[in-house]
C-alpha cells in the first residue's frame, strides 16, 4: 500500500502533511499555496490543489484565521467603483494586494451616509488585517480612535496618525487654472467638493484662487458633492450659466463633472472650446479612451496605489512608514481647453 | 452599583448579553447589528456599537464564523472593474448584497490566466458563502465539479448546473445589425470575443449573421479578447480598414471597442457617421455620460444584478431557483449610427 492509498484509506481527517506528501512538496509550500504567498509555479499550485481534492482535505481557513489572528483580507472603502478614477484605483489596489497574498473586501460608501460607518465598525472588529480608505463621507468618529488597525488614506485627512497618499493637488489646480488663463479665458469658474470634506483636493481650490488673485480676477467656486444626483448636479451647473453669463472658462474638479458641463453647454448653444474652455480632473484611462478631447489633469493612479500598498504592508509588519506622500500630476491636453 | 458599573468592574470577558443590557436592546438586535441584517435604525446601530466600545466587547467574528460555518461574504469574480459595464455591475451587486447582510470579496481575473483559478480555489475552500461570476477566462475545471457551493453566473455558461443571468443577446445583436442596415450600411463588420469563450454574448454574433444572410450580405467577424492590450486591439481594428476598404458599418460588441474604432477612423480620415456607422454594446451610465453620441445597446445592469442576488440568496437558503434568466435590452440612440 503506497503513501496515497494509506492516506485515502485512513479514517483520520487528512492533515496538511498528507497533502504535502501526496503533492511531493514541502509543508511550507502547501501553506504558501493556500495563502498565495511568494513565487509559485502554476504546476506547483495545481499539484497541491489536486492533492487537496484527492484527499478531500479541508484547509479550514476559518480555524487557521482564529489561530493566527490574521485574515489576509484588506478592506477597501471607496465612494464607488462606478467612476473611472476610483475604478482604476480599486483595480490597481486589488492587483497589488493579490500579488502580496491578500484578498480585498470592497465597500462602496457613496450615497449612503451610514454605510461607511457600518463598514468601518464591522471591518474593524477583526475582519481585516488593514484598510485602504478613499471615501468622502462625513467625519466619522471611528477614525479618531486610538489604536486603530493599519489604515492608509488616499486623498483624505482622516486623523493626523493616519498616513495619506495623494497627488499634488495644488500643482494640479495651478496647471489647470493657468492653462485656462493662457487659452484666453477671463471669467473662470471652479467646481469642487464641499469645503467641509477634509480632503487634500481642496488644495486645487486654493491654487485656483491664488492664480486668479495674482491676475486680479475674482474666484467663484460652485460646490457639488460626489453624492449629488445627476439631476441635482445639472441644476447647479445650469446656475453657473445663469449667474455668470460671461463665463468663458470652467475648471471642474472631476472629469465626470466636466463631461456634464460640456453637455449642458451644448444644450445652451455654447461652443466648447470657442466660447467656453473646460478642463476636468483625474484623467483615468477609460475617460481618456471614451472622451479623448477632454483636457484634464492626470492623477498618477498606478504610483498612488503602489505607495498605498507599500505603506499598508509596512504598517502590518510594524516597520517605520512615511506619513504623507504627494505625487506629481500630469496635463492631458485635449481640445476642450 | 448599576448594571453598567457591574459589567465594567467584572473581570469576566463581556458577553453579547452584557452588550444587549447596556444598549437596552435585545440580544437578537445586537446580533442583527453585528451581522447587518434586517431593518435597523441608525440610533440602534450607534447605541449597540457604543455599548460594544464601552465594554470593550470583541464580537470575535472569526470564532462566530467557525461556529456557524457562515462567513456572510460573497465572492465576486469579474474580469475587471476598470470598465464601465463591469463597474456598474459590481457596484449594483455590492449594494444589494450589503443590504442583505453580506460583504463582498472582489477578484478581478483579467489579464491573468491563473488568477481566476487561484481565486476560485481559495474562495471555494470555505471562505465565502457563495460566488457571483462574470469572468471571461478559459474553461476552468473547478466549475465542472459536483457539489459546488452556490454560484450564479452573469452572461457565462460555466456548467449546466450553474444558473445564468444574461440580457437578451440575440435581440441586442438583431437590433444593432438592423439599425446599421436601416442607416444605409452595406458592408457591415462585427467584433466579438473569441467563440471559444462559452458566453451567451456569442448570440449577438449569431443574430448579426442571421440578419446579414437574410439580406444576402456576407458576415465578417473580427475577434478581440477582453484580455488584449490596447495596442493589440488597435492593430486588429486597423486590419478591418485594410481588409475591408469599403466597410461602412461596424457592430462592436462593447462600447470600449466602439470608442477605439471611432478614434482609429478619425485618424484615418473616415467620418463617423457619414462614411462609417458605429454601434457599441453595454450602454453603461458612465459611458453614456462621457460619450453620449455613441449609439449602443443598453444591458439592464440593475435588473441583472437584482436577479443574480435573488437567485444566489435562494441557493444559499436551499430554495428552488430558476436556471436561466434572460432580460430585455434597450437601444441608446446616439449619432454614430
Amino acid at each position: 500500500m503506497d503513501q496515497k492509498e494509506y492516506i485515502l484509506m485512513s479514517t483520520r481527517r487528512p492533515k496538511i502533511d498528507d497533502v504535502a506528501k501526496l503533492a511531493q512538496v514541502s509543508k511550507s509550500t502547501v501553506s504558501r499555496v493556500l495563502n498565495n504567498r511568494g513565487y509559485l509555479s502554476q504546476n506547483t499550485i495545481e499539484k497541491v490543489y489536486q492533492a487537496i481534492e484527492e484527499l478531500n482535505y479541508r484547509p479550514n481557513t476559518i480555524a487557521r484565521q482564529l489561530y493566527s489572528n490574521k485574515t489576509n483580507i484588506i478592506g477597501l472603502i471607496f465612494p464607488t467603483v462606478n467612476n473611472p478614477f476610483y475604478a482604476e484605483m480599486v483595480e490597481a489596489l486589488e492587483k497589488k494586494l493579490f500579488n502580496r497574498g491578500f484578498k480585498v473586501i470592497l465597500g462602496n460608501s457613496m450615497n449612503d451616509p451610514h454605510k461607511e460607518e457600518t463598514y468601518l465598525l464591522q471591518l474593524l472588529s477583526h475582519q481585516v488585517d488593514g484598510l485602504i480608505v478613499g471615501a468622502h463621507n462625513q467625519d466619522l468618529k471611528e477614525y479618531q480612535k486610538k489604536n486603530l488597525p493599519p489604515i492608509v488614506a488616499i486623498d483624505m485627512n482622516l486623523n493626523p496618525e493616519i498616513p495619506v497618499v495623494s497627488s499634488d493637488n495644488y500643482q494640479g489646480g495651478k496647471i489647470a487654472t493657468q492653462l485656462l488663463l493662457k487659452s484666453g479665458a477671463k471669467e473662470i469658474i471652479h467646481i469642487n467638493g464641499p469645503a467641509s470634506v477634509k480632503s487634500p483636493a481642496q488644495k486645487r481650490r486654493q491654487a485656483y484662487e491664488d492664480v486668479l488673485k495674482e491676475n486680479n480676477l475674482i474666484p467663484h467656486t460652485y460646490t457639488v458633492s460626489l453624492k449629488d444626483s445627476k439631476s441635482k448636479k445639472i441644476q447647479i451647473f445650469r446656475e453657473i450659466f445663469r449667474e455668470h453669463p460671461l463665463v468663458d472658462g470652467i475648471f471642474a474638479s472631476s472629469d465626470i463633472n466636466a463631461a456634464l458641463i460640456i453637455q449642458i453647454a451644448k444644450q445652451l448653444g455654447i461652443k466648447v472650446p470657442d466660447d467656453l474652455k473646460v478642463i476636468g480632473y483625474d484623467g483615468a484611462n477609460i475617460t481618456r479612451l471614451l472622451m479623448p478631447d477632454l483636457t484634464s489633469i492626470i492623477q498618477p493612479v498606478e504610483t498612488m496605489s503602489q505607495k498605498a500598498v507599500d505603506i499598508l504592508q509596512k504598517m502590518i509588519n510594524d516597520e517605520p512608514y512615511p506619513r504623507n506622500i504627494i505625487l506629481p500630476v500630469e496635463l492631458w491636453k485635449g481640445t476642450t481647453a
